[in-house]
């Protein structure tokens, strides 16, 4: 074997141990969302702590900076290989300015701030959690920190989330959509609105979860590859490409609750399913980016999975779950009922347009965290403000406020914009995809999903991290982001069901 | 801090470490036997190596024996501190007689044979799995040289499992239980038999399976401190003292498949649930030995589970979940049909007394197996031949067979004496605790499980693995294990349903 080959077989090694460990750590976090014993918790929390712990030491050690830095002067490893490489080494540098101690100390404190959340949540009182999140937040500007920025702290977290990002491209981005978004609802509020009563029926547990498992199968998730389980808060987590799980919760009177939460979580799961087997470990076998995650889960919700087209399809099966419910509900009932926008309190239950204020509306929040402008007691006031400014909602309390999202205390500050960004970058590939294939829109309709996640693990999922986010969108659509795609999308869309 | 304790707090530190990395691997492999994906399996296998090969490394690496060496030499360290680290430094020299690649080929052969073991089990046919049999039990005999044995090279897995226990020891034991238990078979089989055809109705799964969580709750099987889950082959897990995980199987033609199943699990969860908080990661946090841990499991099983005082209390229960099908059986039918002896081909169904000779089959096939007088292709011939001698039984096929027990693809040689013993011992401790606490007998025939719980707590629980078995059994029972007391236990139990 030439001396390359032979290195890089060492490096493939080193990087699938490391793997290994990262996907135990992904197992214990998904147990503890789905199975855990409430007493499970305190030592859990200790052993996701030693486990990242490991991981880090493993990838930061010094052996590996030798072989990475060995490998990078070889000219004759493929193309593939050298962007392996060259990935890892990006990752090697950034993970070197982390010390054991700090990721033990984050990790250790993500785990108490969660549970305080919960606590939180149970007893409706973010005051309960303020504390842990203040200890969560200095550490992030520690990080901010180790991590470096040039202009302001949050650009090293958002960085962490989306390479390149920083507050003065977020800025301009929403400035460029929101006011589009708010002169779109604006007209929208002015017209008759559309009934969507029929979704806020009794729909039995069971039958929803089978109704789920249908939904699942009809998106071609892989059951052999991956499950769907029961938690409080929907999540998609793999531990390779042949073990990817979803969860989702189910809410008796409400359908809307799990059918598109399921339909969001298989988008995620058909990433990483659609993922390179052989890369298992290296940086192709990973996805792109948050946003390119976020993306792939957007697309299958709303441009697929609140189209008229795949609905056209569906409500006939639909039906034959859910007889009573739907019986007087037709196609354009449906579809109008299901694409009703009106502002709301809860995120994940937002309209295609008013989601972004509630992503805008965090995003400035952790802004000013992160550089101190405001304290951790400071959230209430100005979430509550800012809902009222946007979207003229009084908050009645904290659960449907401000503790709301997970994302906090698990201490991922500068993740919100990328589902924004998430959002766009869908309304984008899903053009192209139609323009590339036109069995991608004709097999939508007549209940044929393939041919559209077929161009889909050819030009996303099966790319890895071959090209960041930007240089994926123009290698899949020939074109750089274009935020109009998404609005011209929007304004099609609700131009036909409010009658614009 | 004097400079004993600023050690040991190291030793603890690090001690935890690497019982966080090993109970990680627990998870996966819990995960494993319940809810992995089909496609899943290969990966996981090395997920379970690589942490594996990490536990062994950061046992057995130079500091920890530096650490431990220093320890040893400190006097001002209190009895559980001495004695924590004397097991440790035990623990610390075998380990290191295993190379890290050794554990790694190991434990993928051990991942490799188990899938094999599935498949053969599925084709019923041992030949599906010989090969990879074989390359795990070079693997073994290669472990036996590496641990070093002084008469018999099976000597060293014995130890393994039961420290100090060797072919002689175990040799000894059987020649001195089984023809006790052979004759007392001969007169059982000269009298009119027992009718258990009760339990061979139809039970719902779903009514099982709430009759399984009553009966955990009745045992007092902490549900926040664990779970039960279901998975083909029965087991129990521990991820710390409040994560203890019991599995279930129900077979809806056969009462007694999951009932004495539960029970038997249940056993080993409560010990795992007794053992001391505060011990997490040292040994005596850890259970004393495989025999003592079964002589928990047997002794709820059978000494309480198949008592006639037990279910006194517990059959009107058990009316109340099943009463169609218990509602002809009295006390006295329904405790002589659970009680029924006779021969059987499987091992987990067995009755008390021939249950010995399924282990003392298993026990002779290991022994030959190590020391090469027979090879993996003789197993079934060996096998059938010793079910006809010992049980006047005809194996009809591999699955009644050779290929019932997962042991051996676990690589696990050397257990299943463990599973006599532990017959043997739980027969002395329940003696033992009757005779100390009569609330122990009066509270189970009152359906009050708790005062055996407790002094099985302070006698056996919650001393870790202070003591070894045998001395664990003196300072429980005041006596070394007496084979009699079990001999003489079933003595009396049989005469009483057969009229011996």
């Amino acid at each position: 074997m030439p001396e390359s080959q032979e290195l890089y077989e060492r490096y493939v090694q080193k990087m699938q141990r490391i793997a290994d460990v990262r996907n135990a750590n992904n197992v214990l976090q998904w147990d503890q969302e789905t199975y855990l014993p409430v007493k499970g918790n305190a030592l859990r929390g200790q052993q996701i702590s030693t486990l990242s712990e490991i991981a880090h030491q493993l990838f930061s050690e010094e052996s590996t900076g030798k072989l990475l830095q060995e490998l990078l002067t070889k000219n004759d490893l493929t193309l593939e290989e050298k962007r392996n490489v060259a990935l890892s080494w990006e990752d090697y540098e950034k993970s070197k300015k982390y010390s054991s101690q700090f990721v033990r100390k984050l990790s250790a404190q993500v785990n108490k701030t969660y549970y305080a959340w919960i606590e939180a949540r149970e007893k409706n009182s973010f005051s309960v959690y303020e504390k842990d999140l203040k200890a969560l937040i200095e550490l992030k500007k520690e990080e901010t920190h180790l991590l470096g920025f040039q202009q302001h702290p949050y650009d090293a977290l958002l960085n962490e989330h989306e390479k390149g990002s920083s507050v003065s491209l977020i800025d301009k981005t929403f400035k460029e959509v929101l006011p589009t978004l708010k002169n779109l609802l604006n007209r929208i509020e002015s017209k008759p609105q559309v009934d969507d009563s029929f979704l806020k029926q009794h729909f039995p547990k069971q039958q929803q979860w089978m109704w789920g498992l249908y939904l699942l199968q009809d998106l071609h998730f892989d059951m052999e590859s991956g499950r769907q389980d029961l938690s409080t808060h929907p999540f998609s987590v793999s531990f390779n490409c042949h073990d990817v799980r979803i969860t989702t919760r189910i809410d008796e009177n409400d359908f809307g609750n799990m059918t598109w939460s399921c339909i969001h979580e298989v988008g995620h799961a058909l990433y990483e399913q659609g993922l390179p087997e052989n890369q298992y470990g290296l940086p192709l076998g990973e996805a792109c980016s948050y946003s390119i995650h976020e993306s792939q889960s957007r697309l299958w919700e709303n441009n697929v999975g609140r189209s008229k087209s795949y609905w056209k399809n569906k409500l006939p099966q639909l039906k034959t779950f859910f007889p009573d419910q739907f019986k007087d509900v037709d196609l354009e009932h449906f579809y109008k009922g299901i694409n009703k926008v009106t502002p709301s309190l809860i995120r994940t239950e937002a309209d295609e347009i008013t989601y972004h204020f509630h992503v805008f509306i965090r995003y400035e929040l952790e802004k000013m965290l992160i550089d101190g402008s405001i304290g951790t007691a400071d959230i209430p006031h100005f979430w509550n403000e800012q809902y009222q400014k946007w979207m003229h909602l009084t908050v009645p309390d904290d659960k449907n406020g401000c503790l709301q999202d997970v994302h906090w205390s698990h201490g991922s500050f500068g993740y919100f914009p990328t589902y924004s960004l998430g959002s766009f970058y869908a309304a984008q590939f899903f053009n192209a995809a139609k323009l590339d294939l036109p069995s991608v829109a004709s097999g939508i309709a007549s209940g044929n999903n393939l041919p559209l996640l077929e161009w889909l693990r050819t030009n996303i999922h099966g790319k890895g991290r071959f090209y960041n986010s930007e240089d994926l969108c123009k290698a899949a659509t020939g074109e750089p982001l274009h935020i109009s795609i998404f609005t011209a999308y929007l304004l099609e869309k609700y131009k036909a069901i409010y009658n614009l």
